[in-house]
């Protein structure tokens, strides 16, 4: 085996920590609280299923790339909840301590080129990376969508908040910005956000 | 929202049932079995690091979408563990009834894509397929060197056993093959497979 071929296997192997941090969703059976690594799983998976929601040019391998590597930080950095302004104020310093570490495991080149991809996720600068970011904030409002609203009813949340918090997925696709609405509309009338 | 956006968001809540199919593997902090939906998301990261040790001309974008979807049968049809020989007479049957009903929940385009993409993953019969069958029997066998051959320790397995599943790895990349090999005589040698 070759150095370099070592330097990827022990990533591999470290990555699989990411599916013992756990996030505020539960899944849709109401069992438990979501891990990262599954949520990883399905936002790639919805990334292939809706692209044709986002720009027609819209670079499909770059966007699931991006959503596979996005949340590796959080092996170190923990998920931090997308309501939790005290953990907001931390978070960029954290995570990039995190980034540090993580992708330094692999070949340079390649700490490189998927440093880039997280970094990018996060300027949410490309066209690649704002549908990234709606996806994976759509994500979860399926789920409490299926759940009762559950993370929105535990933490209180009021229709604005998660407006506010679910703003970019209309920015980057009309049509996913629809659901959107319909999701929140839904889940005042239910009584699951406050209005 | 369109019925065909419709289609493609009850699909997206559907497969999150993956996260509930749980297979032999433990994850790598033995605290309990893996699931069938992070496995996943594992898998397609691993094509992206490891894309280099295929051919060439691998299109990633392809083997990343197979990985994503060729396990989704298991929400009907349950895992079958890859040395399970009574639970691989059936296997074939459960999955294409599971496949019907999953993948029929699409728009009728994505249906026949989606579709063609585990069918694709069953059938091995091209490089990007080869590749994915190569990772997604790969990743089980690091989890394992990492807990003490636990799936293997539990089911008494031989080292010709292991030999004969692992054995399209080294038939799709000689690098992986390499680490395949390493793999399988630390297991031996620790004890963890009957030699």
């Amino acid at each position: 085996m070759t150095e370099r071929l070592q330097q990827q296997i022990a990533f591999l192997v470290e990555v699989d920590r990411l599916k013992t941090v756990l996030r505020q969703t539960v899944i849709t059976d109401r069992s438990r609280a979501e891990n990262t690594g599954e949520h990883s799983w399905h936002i790639a998976l919805m990334a292939v299923v809706l692209a044709e929601h986002g720009p027609p040019d819209l670079d499909v391998l770059h966007t699931v790339k991006m959503l596979l590597v996005h949340d590796l930080v959080e092996i170190d950095a923990g998920d931090t909840f997308g309501y939790d302004e005290v953990g907001y104020r931390d978070k960029e310093a954290r995570e990039r301590c995190a980034a540090d570490r993580i992708f330094g495991l692999l070949p340079e080149d390649q700490q490189h080129s998927l440093r880039a991809l997280w970094d990018e996720f996060e300027e949410a600068s490309t066209a690649e990376a704002r549908m990234a970011n709606a996806i994976d904030r759509l994500q979860p409002a399926l789920l409490n969508s299926r759940t009762e609203g559950h993370s929105w009813v535990k933490h209180d949340l009021h229709r604005s908040q998660v407006e506010k918090r679910l703003a970019p997925i209309g920015e980057a696709s009309d049509a996913l910005g629809d659901v959107v609405r319909s999701v929140i509309e839904d889940a005042v009338a239910r009584g699951w956000l406050r209005s």
